[in-house]
């Protein structure tokens, strides 16, 4: 690691002022290291922009969500991440910013380790062409509108006929984003470095639907009806997109992992029971 | 029952057919007999009309979401209704289509009961005003838009807090509504003469969530934050109403209960098992 | 009230010793006060013995379990119980061990409100004949041995089929019982002084399964078939009895609801997030 | 294939009928064919008898239940197996008694796949000693008999600590196991060839308690407490062993998959929504 890049959360002045800090602190020990704020602007239609880029590694300093708009502008590009979380303890941002400086130093001198956390690619086929993809690292969530009817969703996967689902909307996450949206469904945590894809309806019409997890390996397909209305599929939360009826969803493992820097101090089982109060009484 | 008033489901000639036959063969039978079509337009912001109407006894032709909708029409006044449908079987509309004449002219011989249920009394306070109000067979939904971040909803029960629901949304539902979203939300079934009101979180983010049941006499006050944005309200899935930050929904049992004719053979846990697949295997 | 009962926890050393100084203290301000340990034998399958009083009260030190247990025994008799909890926060002792003469200060001076709980009468019927009954607070639970094959309970409510239950058991609870086993086993939450009674099946094998919320005036009828082995009735957790084939169970509300002293201080729902984390994030 | 060993489910006569139709076609074509009970005593404390055989491929004729008692007496050998059902439709045993000769004609001729199965080697470690083990097709319950207290279970994963279960009972289950026990107490559904193992309590005491999906390759640990009483271990819901305080029970992957044969017919996503009505509506 030579060139750092350090790209931190959008409108939080402690996070540029932290950011000014590393860049100061990492070039006096010899790195090429700079700053940059994050220009995604999630929660619009609006997919990221590419991340220009010519670093050996990127640190992000914000939340998960921070990290997660960062991993998709990395995209295919084989730049391991770490993340400094700003506030609460996060599942992708693990250092602490009171250890920032001391966990970063450790990174620097090879003190980690490299998590392979596996992506989804999704797709959005329209008429047969695909008319927006995108690589994400916790989920793609085909969800309705407030007052919009239910949706009906016909699923194959690897081109056999799985189920049709009537319900409110259909997450398709990652083991990274078991611990997301697919939680509040009612689906399972599964652990970050499984090879798994999680099927979770979101309030599902038919009381015998429970989540299914499927080999990463697998092909999804998910088609709306010609009645759909007022549907949308928004990817890890943050870049979203209405759907036309009979669009279909395709989702596959992407070829590209996510490379986490992991300092040797993490431990996910610990952030479950600390941050979701897993299991806890 | 001297006066019947026939109301169809909109936009279906079938239900117009029938509801001619049956104003001519009550007519034939002494009746005053009249149908109208149903003019509530369900899914937009509009609440529906008042109905202008001169009847002992409501006759709806169509299915659930017919009788919801004329049940609101009726609103505080005394006026059994029974619901002949036209589709599937109904919880509410007990009676199919084919023994429609034959259970009909049982009812009108006096063999059926009177179930009351208990309806919620929905209002929107905005800034100390009381901005919209509905009364509601099934459920109050407060939900977030697809793509709004998670709400943040302050409870309390009797003046007391409750908690605090981060979630996609709530129902507040009644026995009747037990079976409708709530059970889609995963929510008990609650026997429709029980005297009860549901909360039910849509998606919550807290692990530990649980739905629970209050005692029908109970004051409920969701508040939404003042962050809230892209909200609504729906009364019985039909009608719709945005919400505002610091917008206040207070919920109390109607004085008015729903007067059901029930003709004779029909049966609740029937319906459960059959409809829903309940228990099934 | 004039004669008090305290009643202290088996086997408990500062139970015996804290009612010693509660009968001095008692007897002090003019009350006929005497004290007792609590003889019944939990987990075991002989039912608690009568309790043979002439009180006004009943002060019970210990856990819930002790309060059950006390419940059982004044089973059809008037007399209110306090719980002092000498552990952690209870449902039922909501006095704290601190707080003991401050809080029976306030009850003895009149400062409290009765609560009514509604009670089951559990009858367990062997060809054509009563040959166990119990009433209970919480539950009556029907499940079978850790190596027993599933259980099949057929199901009526006032006559009516409900259904066929396949599964390692059944819960019938009452809205006391809501926060004990039930809760562990997927079911609601249910406010104390509602008139309800939950069903709720452990584990079972249908995916459509779901839990099941009755009026508090319900006869439910449990029939197991004539296979059934190795299972068991278990009333409040504390008084099992083994159950033959074709045995049925017969439960119904009890005439005599359980009156609980609460200080004015409580409040259930502080309990339930402070106890069960209730939805706590 | 040149030997086949055909075992059928104990004490059915028509299993032992076709079972002889079998080996006389089979040996009819030039196959070396033989016929046997199966001798394993499901649902009692034993073990099953190793299986002396010296055979190719084994045929079952039975259920599900026969097809996993076989899978433990083939334990590390790379026998594929076959299963015929003579019941309903089974999961594991996919050829039907009608399509039987014209689906094993078929397998005969190498119109088949095997599908690999994992398995878990369960290991009992009593005070440092490995007392009894076993390897499993389905899954290793944990669970309290049914007038036991609460179980307390300690579990650590790859020597990591997890968490403290507080529960009925445990489920570690492979991908096949996920629509055995699993699903019942909650569980997801998990693609059979899928690479995990799931970990869910049965009957949690904790609101926040969610099943967990572990790879494969995780070294599971669970420890009983020193209270523990009437606590036992079932095997694949047919071998039981009485578990003592502070038993270690360890669980990994068994380097011995299953080689299951599938006939080119069969789907797991069809069996899903015929036999246990998943999604149904």
């Amino acid at each position: 690691m030579e060139r750092l890049l350090i790209i931190y959360k959008k409108g939080r002045n402690d996070a540029a002022v932290l950011a000014q800090e590393l860049v100061a602190w990492l070039n006096a020990k010899g790195y090429a290291a700079k700053a940059r704020e994050n220009l995604s602007d999630t929660k619009t239609l609006t997919p990221p922009p590419p991340l220009p880029m010519d670093a050996d590694a990127v640190v992000v300093l914000g939340g998960d969500g921070t990290l997660l708009s960062v991993a998709r502008q990395v995209a295919d590009r084989d730049i391991p991440i770490v993340g400094v979380n700003l506030g609460g303890l996060g599942f992708l941002t693990e250092i602490s910013r009171e250890h920032c400086f001391q966990d970063l130093d450790r990174v620097l001198s090879g003190a980690y380790d490299i998590e392979e956390r596996m992506r989804l690619r999704v797709a959005l086929e329209r008429q047969g062409r695909e008319v927006f993809v995108q690589t994400v690292l916790n989920d793609a969530v085909i969800n309705k509108g407030a007052l919009a009817r239910i949706v009906d969703l016909d699923t194959h996967i690897d081109g056999r006929y799985l189920t049709h689902y009537r319900a409110d909307g259909l997450i398709v996450a990652t083991p990274t984003g078991s611990t997301a949206y697919n939680l509040s469904a009612g689906g399972p945590i599964v652990y970050p470095t499984a090879q798994a894809v999680i099927l979770t309806p979101i309030c599902p019409f038919a009381l015998s639907n429970r989540p299914i997890i499927l080999p990463a390996s697998s092909r999804i397909q998910v088609q709306l009806d010609d009645k759909a209305q007022d549907v949308t599929l928004t990817c890890d939360g943050q870049v979203g997109q209405r759907l036309a009826p009979n669009d279909t969803i395709a989702v596959v493992m992407s070829p590209h992992s996510l490379k986490l820097i992991k300092p040797a101090s993490t431990d996910y089982f610990d952030i479950l029971r600390t941050k979701l109060k897993w299991g806890q009484t």
